[in-house]
């Protein structure tokens, strides 16, 4: 993998910090100050606070559109401070930097990978805290890979990583899977499970999925394609068929959220 | 006008994708991607959900404030996937791109301006979603743009492109004036759609502004000139008058919301 | 002082404008026009309306983490328009412009400082308004200090600036301190006026806060160190004593609000 590059120096940030306080902005003023030329970018602060899998959901639907040698630092951490490791994963061509939480699980189930554990603390800020690795450990290892540092000056590779169980559709019989909402996203879309390369055949053969209270039949193409109000099955942006009621929140509609069980059966 | 210059490079988002999911990072991912050099800025990404008028009034106030050159993208768009077109306009020496279904009404109304048909879709991400143009079809566009390509190759002009009926204040009698709320800040300042441009005279001539179960005679001069508490009238900052409460919600106290009627009466 | 550099060209801002109108927008749009390369921080948009006091906080726990010559514009002004003067502050190999409300309380408090009067119109927008400084003033002078200008330029140094009184522990007996919340960030977290600095011995003595209903006692060393739902108290990032809940909002578990009173006890 090149080590460095002008678009190496993308560094992207994926926190469940909020945007209210000065955390986001703290770790920007640490990476510029070694960084100089840095172009940082926000992917989401909004992650649900202290899930891993939330985090997990968020960086892999975006990774893939940043190009090569881009520096995703992740950090939804309620283990800061204690043993938890802090690690580098390459993958994709780009770098991710978080702690050993389980935070790039959908990574590691996706692409080709190898993690090292970052133990140099030369590339931690001096005065490392026990509740802000965002700042002190994670923003300025982002900076210095950014800045040139080889990935093995951070660490040594590890195999034992994090890696939480990601929920799959299961077969439950020869035309019924069961699956569940992986997100909810703003504007009440359930996001499922179920994914287009998985199902090759939802476009062409007629299905419904149960969820809630409801069954809704077939695909349609776009949300402007449905009644205000309708609900529908699309086959959403990153692939996961989704749940939609156009110009309105399926999550209300059926009183769903993130984990709600649903069904789909092919007929 | 121009086609590149170093201002060109400013490329603005304007959405109602919120900034709790991947949305708008991943469409930061897709412009640095092919325009590695360019400064990004958010305008907001808090625009009323499918709500054109709101996009239009939002990107309307900010324009005016950026360098010649600089491309606006407004993602807007509850039609995506339908046959609403695609755009690009040129007004005021910058570009702006996005559905054509209204939301650059205000720059229609208030600026010469030539639009474009986008449909070169060698500009496009190959396999464009039916859902998310802002990342497919717009963010592309944009950052071709910005790198130099010049607008006829996006398409050809139009003629025909969706404006939007402005609610724009109406004479009622010789001295009374029927007018509407534009739009609640987030102070629930109550922007009105009296411009000062047509109300010459509202410096100097004693007026009263009715709505909800009030009247609100004159202008003050800025905020700070009222006691807390207080509701005035004031000119604000793009040249609409406002009816604020002073450290207070105008919107909450009067219960209005945007398109809440009202009437100006000169003495 | 070094008046410019690359690093001199950062400018961050601190505001209560929130994100979903404009504003923030249309002040990068001025800062932009004049200093192309400057690199532009939101440190925090979110800061308690009209509340100095919460913007004087959210600065001073993000400026040490910005390189030397960094631009740091904090507009939380309720007094816009009125005859409240605008300042540039020199502290800390920084500048800091805003305001003179005592917004830079606490940097006034911690770091050396010289402070101007800004009165040179040549810096601002021609037709200031009298209600958004943060575009008509404070943004344009901030680019021009970035773009090179001499801070003399800008106006002439006061001594009379304004500083408000910050909430400082008070000792009551011979081993127990009053104090108060300074700020509940976006966790839920307490973070007190008690800071480590003050108190030398609170790793190694045995102490205990009453706060709210509850007394909580020593130290814990970390978030991951408590069981979730445990209440406890931390050396929080900044320095300050945090009250806290391991994945949880101690704010709502306690009924606490900034400016709840505590009181710290050794034994």
């Amino acid at each position: 993998m090149p080590v460095r590059k002008a678009s190496s120096r993308i560094i992207t940030l994926t926190t469940d910090f909020g945007l209210s306080d000065h955390y986001v902005g703290t770790m920007k003023g640490v990476i510029l100050g070694l960084a100089p030329g840095a172009t940082i970018v926000d992917i989401s602060h909004d992650v649900t606070p202290f899930e891993p899998l939330d985090g997990a959901f968020t960086i892999a639907q975006a990774y893939r559109y940043f190009p090569e040698g881009a520096i995703h630092v992740v950090v939804v951490d309620p283990g800061v401070g204690t043993t938890r490791r802090a690690i580098l994963v390459e993958a994709a061509g780009q770098f991710f930097i978080g702690p050993d939480n389980g935070v790039f699980s959908m990574i590691y189930d996706r692409e080709p990978h190898k993690v090292l554990e970052i133990t140099n603390a030369k590339f931690f800020r001096t005065d490392v805290s026990a509740t802000f690795h965002g700042r002190d450990v994670f923003a300025p290892c982002a900076a210095h890979l950014a800045g040139g540092a080889l990935p093995p000056r951070l660490g040594k590779p590890i195999a034992d990583y994090t890696q939480l169980a990601l929920i799959k559709p299961q077969q439950m019989a020869r035309r019924v899977w069961s699956g569940a909402v992986l997100k909810v996203d703003r504007f009440g879309n359930l996001i499922t499970n179920l994914h287009v390369e998985h199902l090759p055949d939802i476009r062409t053969r007629p299905f419904e999925i149960s969820i809630g209270l409801r069954q809704i039949a077939g695909l349609a193409d776009t949300f402007g394609a449905c009644a205000p109000g309708e609900l529908a099955n699309i086959v959403g942006s990153s692939g996961y068929i989704e749940v939609i009621v156009n110009r309105g929140s399926a999550a209300e509609f059926l009183k769903c959220v993130t984990g709600s069980p649903l069904e789909i059966t092919f007929f």
